[in-house]
C-alpha cells in the first residue's frame, strides 16, 4: 500500500518540544518563532526528515504555519484543515486558527511590542512570503530576523528521520518527448531575451522536467529533491547528492550537466553575486535564502521560474502517454466501480477497504509506480469534507441511502492520473440527485466550451458554478488545476478558478472538478481531466476557437441523474462520453466488468 | 439639437501647427512632446478649451495620444478609432498607429537615443501612467521633462474657445438621496480609518457626487469642472470659478464646504506637503502634477478616489429615480422604434434622421437635459463599428434587407440612461438571425443570473459570450459599465469584462450589452441596463445570491429571433421581459405606438 491509515496524531511530545524550542528562542534573543509545512524546495509534499510543523505540533496537512511566542502557540491553516488540526495538536498547548496567511503580519503587529524580534528559517519562506511579512511588521516596529540553523531541527536530534537518498532514474526520451538538453536550450533563449545570465531553479519538479530525471524523496510525486543553477550559455549545474546516483545516470547527466553536492550551491551563488551577474528568481516559489546568497531582493531579476509555463504545455509525446495512461487508469477505475456496486451491497464494505481495493486494481495493471495522492474516500457525512483523509480512527462504512465519493490518482510512467467518481449506494435521495445532476451541469458545461485564445482558466471557472449559483448553492474550491506527466498532480502555473490569470495553452491539462457539499450529509465531486486542445475554426466561425478533450475514461453514475434537469445537448455530451468510455474500455476488462460497463454506459 | 453631424476634420491647419510645437520644443531642448486627449480631470469628454488632441491633429475621438517628436508625429489609438483617426489626420503628417497605450515606453525607447528629453504636461497625466513610462523608459536613460506650460496651449492662442464658465446647479436632496455633509462624513470616516488626512478629489464627477452639484461645462455628462480637497476633519474645500456660482448656491455650498478660486488649488496643495500631512490621492485617477504639488510620489498616501465606490452604489431614491427614468425613457424609444418601423418602410430614412427624431421622442417627455453620450446610428455595415459616430459623409439610408444598431441615452435629473437595440430592415438574412439569437442568449444569460456575494464582474462576462464561443464568434468589447445616477454614462469602479475584478455589490447600475459585429456587413447588440439586487435565499437554497433587475423597458426584435435556438427558460425569461414591458409603457403611449408594442411584446 502506497497509503496508510493510521490516526497520524503523536500527542504528549508537543509540551517538551515547545519548552526546548522556547529555550532556543531565548538564546537567540527571539519574542516569536515561525515554523511553516514548507521545507526548502516549497513542492506539495516534504520528506519525513522536513515535516517540521508535524514534528512540533502533531499537525499532519499539507499546509500550514505555527507561531509559536513566549506564552503562546498558535497554528494557522486554512477551512480544509481545521477539523484535522483541531484534532491532531494538543489542545490547550497549541491554539487552532483559520486567519488566512496573508493576515499574520497583522496578526503579530497586535500581539508583538515594538521592538520585538520574530525568526524564521530563510530557506522555507518565499521571498514573496517574507516581503509581504516584511511591509505588514513595519508599521509596528517588529523585525524579522533570520536564524542560521533551524531551531527545530536543533531540537529534533536523533529522532530526526534521515534525508531521503533514493536512486535517481532518468525519464527517456520516448516519454519525455524531448531532451534536456532541447529544454535547457529552450529556458537560455528565454534568458537571453531578457537580459538575464542565470536562472536559479528551486522547485523539485522544474528540475525534474528540465533535466529528465525522477525519484522517489517524497511521497506521490516522483522527484528527486534537487536545485539547479542553468545559466544562459553553457553547461548548468545539477545540486543533487552523490549517493542518489548510479554511475550509468551519472555519465548520462553529465554529458550536458555539472552535478555537484548541494552543500556547494551557496559558494555558487555567492560567485555569481560577486561576479555582478543578473540572476533569475521567482519570488513566489524560491525560498527567501537564494535572494539573500544573491546579495538581496534587490539584486534578483524577479520572473517566474521559466520551466513552469514550458512544463504545462505537454508535447505530442506526453499528450500520447497521457492517454495511454488515462485508458489504463479508467480499466482499473471502473473493474473498482464494478466491483463497488456488488460489495456496497452487502453493507460490510468501508472506506478503507474501498481505498485498499482501488489500489489493487491499480496494482494489477502492472505498471502502477505510486498513486499521485492520498485517496480521498468518503461516505456519507465524510464526503463532505473536501480533503478527507480517512484514518483507522475516522473510517466508516458504506451505508445504503448514503452518496460515497472516491477521489484518488495513479503516477505511471507516461503519465498522471487524478479523477473523483460520486456513487449511490442504494436508493439516493431526490435532493442528493437534482445536486449531483447540478454538478454535472457544470462539469459538462466546461467539458464542451469552445474559447478563444487568450482565455484564461478565470473565464471558464464561472460556466461550472452556474447551474449551482442558480439555485443558491455554490462550492468553495476552485474547479481546476493543472496536473504534470509523471509529476506532480497539481501543477500550475495555469487554473480554472477564481484565481486563474494564466491563459490557457494548448497541450495544457486540467482537472474539471466541480462538487457540492452539504456539511454533516454527503459530498459530490465529479472530476476528470481534460487537454486544451488546438485552435480550430468551426464550420461558420470567423475566430479560431479551442476547446477540451477529455482524457479520463469511467463511467458517472446514471443513478444519480435527474435527466429532466439536462439539456439536450447536455445529454448528447454525456451519452457521447460514455460511449466513448464503454468502447475504450470494453476490450480490456473482464466479461463481469464490461456487463456492468455496459449497463453503466447506457444512454439516459 | 445635443448632437452634431458635421464631419470633424479641420484639415490644413496641422502642418503649420507641428511647425511650431517643434520651434517651442527646440527652445525647451526637447525631443518628443505628448499630446494626450485628457484634460486635467481626466474625464471622459473635455470641454472645447481643452481639446488639444483635436486642435492639434484634427483627431475628434474620445482616447488617443500624440507623440511629436523633430521628425515625426504619431498618433496612438485604439482599435475603435482607427478608421476614424485615418480619416481625420493630415496623412503623410501624422501616422496612425493602435499601439497599446502601454507599450509607448517601448516605442519611445526604440526611436530615440540615450539622453534624449521627452516633454509632457504634468496635468494631463495620471500618476500611474508617468511611472509606468518612466519605468519603460529608465533602462534606455531617456529622460521625462515636465512643462510647465502647456506647449500646445501656447501657439493655439486667440483661436482657443474660451473655459466653460456654465453654472453649477444644486442636485436636490430628493433626487440624490443622501446630503453632501452625509456623503463627507462617509468619506471622512475612511479617511480616519485609513489615518488619512485629507484625499484630493480630481474627477469632475466625484466632486458632483460628493457636493450634489451639477453643471454643464462639458458634453453629455453634467458635471461643472471642479476640484476638493477634503479633510478628514472639518470643512471641505472646493475649487470652483467664482462666475459659476449663483448667490444662492454659493450660499448653500458655504453651509458645508469652502469655496476658493482654481487658482489657489497649488498653494493649498503646498501648505498640506509643508505641514507634513498624509494626503490620499488615487494614482489611477489624478493627475501627477497632484503628486508633484504633494512633494513627490513616494509622499502620496495611494488609495482608490473614495467616492467612486460610495457613487457607485445607489440609494433608494437613486434606485427609485432610475426606474422613473427608465420608464419615461423607455416610452420615448418605444414611440421611435414604432415611427421606425413604418418610416423606414418607405426607404428614404437615413442614419442622421433617426437621430433627430429618436431626440425629439426624447424632447418631448419634457424632462431631457442632455442625450449622454453621442448616438451611435448604423445601418448595414456602418452597425459593425463599434463606436460609430454618424456624420454628413458617411451617413447612409436604412436599406431593406440590413440591420440597423442604435445605441443612445438620455440625461434626466433623476437617471442616466443607455439603451441599443438592433432592428431588422425589411427581411433579414438566416444567418442575422441566427447570430441575433445568439447575442440575445448572451444577454438572457446575464439579466437571469444568481451568483453570491464577492461575484465580481469577471466571473460574469463570460456567460454573455458562450454561445457566440460555442460558435467561433466573439465581439472585442466589455459587456457592461457602470452607469451613473444623472451623472457620467460611463463610471466604475465595477465593469462585467475582462477586467472586472471589483466585486458587484446591491445597487451597482451595469450596462448588459453583447454583440456581434460583422466587419463590413452589420454589427449586433442588445443593451439594457441592469440593478444588482440584494442578496436573498432562494428556496432550498444553502446560500445568499444576487441577480439583477432589468431597468430598460423597450421591445427587442422579434423578428430576429430563431425561437429553436433558445431554450425554454430563455423564452421564458424573454416573454416574461416582454409582458413587463408592455405592462409598463402602454398606458404611457400613443394608441397607434400601443398597438404596435403589443405586437412587437406578443410571447414568442
Amino acid at each position: 500500500m502506497f497509503q496508510t491509515f493510521e490516526s497520524q496524531a503523536e500527542r504528549g511530545a508537543a509540551q517538551e518540544r515547545l519548552k526546548e524550542l522556547r529555550r532556543l528562542m531565548a538564546a537567540a534573543k527571539l519574542d516569536a518563532y515561525l515554523i511553516p509545512r514548507a521545507d526548502e524546495h516549497q513542492g506539495e509534499y516534504v520528506p519525513a526528515s522536513a515535516a517540521r510543523l508535524k514534528f512540533l505540533t502533531g499537525f499532519s496537512g499539507s499546509a500550514g504555519l505555527a507561531i509559536v511566542t513566549k506564552k503562546t502557540a498558535s497554528l494557522f491553516v486554512d477551512g480544509r484543515y481545521t477539523v484535522q488540526a483541531r484534532s491532531e495538536v494538543e489542545p490547550g498547548l497549541i491554539e487552532v486558527s483559520t486567519l488566512a496567511r496573508t493576515k499574520i503580519g497583522e496578526w503579530l503587529g497586535e500581539r508583538l511590542s515594538r521592538g520585538q524580534r520574530v525568526g524564521f528559517d530563510p530557506r522555507l519562506h518565499t521571498v514573496a512570503e517574507i516581503e509581504r511579512l516584511e511591509a505588514a511588521l513595519k508599521p509596528h516596529a517588529i523585525k524579522l530576523v533570520p536564524t542560521n540553523r533551524n531551531l527545530v531541527d536543533r531540537i529534533w536530534g536523533r529522532a530526526r528521520p534521515p534525508a531521503p537518498k533514493d536512486p535517481v532514474s532518468l525519464h527517456p526520451l520516448k516519454l519525455a518527448g524531448r531532451s534536456p538538453q532541447d529544454k535547457i536550450a529552450d529556458i537560455q533563449k528565454l534568458l537571453k531575451a531578457e537580459k538575464q545570465d542565470a536562472v536559479i531553479l528551486t522547485l523539485s519538479d522544474s528540475v525534474a522536467w528540465t533535466f529528465n530525471i525522477r525519484g522517489s524523496d517524497i511521497p506521490h510525486t516522483p522527484v528527486a529533491l534537487a536545485f539547479a543553477i542553468l545559466p544562459a550559455a553553457g553547461k548548468p549545474e545539477l545540486f543533487l547528492a552523490s549517493e542518489k546516483l548510479e554511475p550509468a545516470v551519472r555519465a548520462h547527466l553529465e554529458t550536458f550537466a555539472k552535478i555537484s553536492p548541494p552543500e556547494t550551491l551557496a559558494v555558487r551563488l555567492k560567485a555569481l553575486r560577486a561576479a555582478g551577474k543578473r540572476v533569475r528568481l521567482d519570488p513566489n516559489t524560491a525560498g527567501y535564502w537564494f535572494a539573500r546568497a544573491l546579495g538581496g531582493e534587490k539584486r534578483i531579476a524577479r520572473g517566474p521560474d521559466p520551466s513552469l509555463a514550458l512544463k504545462a504545455v505537454k508535447n505530442a509525446t506526453e499528450i500520447k502517454g497521457a492517454r495511454a495512461a488515462h485508458l489504463r487508469d479508467g480499466v482499473a477505475v471502473t473493474r473498482f466501480l464494478a466491483w463497488l456496486d456488488a460489495a456496497a451491497a452487502t453493507g460490510a464494505l468501508d472506506e478503507i477497504e474501498a481505498v485498499r481495493r482501488l489500489e489493487g486494481f491499480r496494482r494489477a495493471t502492472n505498471q502502477l509506480r505510486e498513486i499521485s495522492f492520498d485517496t480521498i474516500s468518503g461516505s456519507g457525512p465524510n464526503g463532505a469534507i473536501v480533503h478527507y483523509r480517512v484514518s483507522d480512527a475516522t473510517n466508516r462504512k458504506l451505508r445504503g441511502g448514503e452518496l460515497f465519493l472516491i477521489d484518488s490518482g495513479a503516477q505511471y510512467l507516461d503519465g498522471t492520473t487524478d479523477i473523483t467518481r460520486t456513487v449511490a449506494i442504494g436508493k439516493p435521495t431526490n435532493e442528493m440527485r437534482e445536486r449531483f445532476t447540478l454538478v454535472l451541469k457544470g462539469h459538462i458545461a466546461i467539458a464542451s466550451a469552445r474559447f478563444p485564445k487568450g482565455t484564461r482558466g478565470i473565464d471558464l471557472d464561472p460556466f461550472a458554478r452556474r447551474a449551482l449559483w442558480q439555485h443558491g448553492l455554490d462550492y468553495d474550491h476552485g474547479t481546476g488545476h493543472g496536473v504534470g506527466s509523471y509529476l506532480s498532480v497539481h501543477e500550475g502555473p495555469q487554473s480554472i478558478s477564481r484565481a486563474g490569470m494564466a491563459v490557457l495553452e494548448p497541450g495544457m491539462i486540467c482537472s474539471n472538478e466541480p462538487g457540492y457539499y452539504k456539511e454533516g450529509a454527503y459530498g459530490i465531486r465529479i472530476e476528470n481531466l481534460v487537454l486544451v486542445t488546438e485552435p480550430e475554426k468551426l464550420p461558420g466561425a470567423d475566430r479560431e476557437t479551442m476547446g477540451f478533450e477529455t482524457l479520463t475514461l469511467a463511467p458517472i453514475d446514471r443513478r444519480l441523474i435527474v435527466s429532466e434537469l439536462l439539456t439536450a445537448g447536455e445529454i448528447a455530451w454525456l451519452d457521447a462520453y460514455h460511449a466513448r468510455v464503454a468502447a475504450a474500455l470494453s476490450p480490456e476488462v473482464d466479461e463481469e466488468t464490461r456487463a456492468w460497463l455496459k449497463a453503466a454506459t447506457a444512454p439516459l
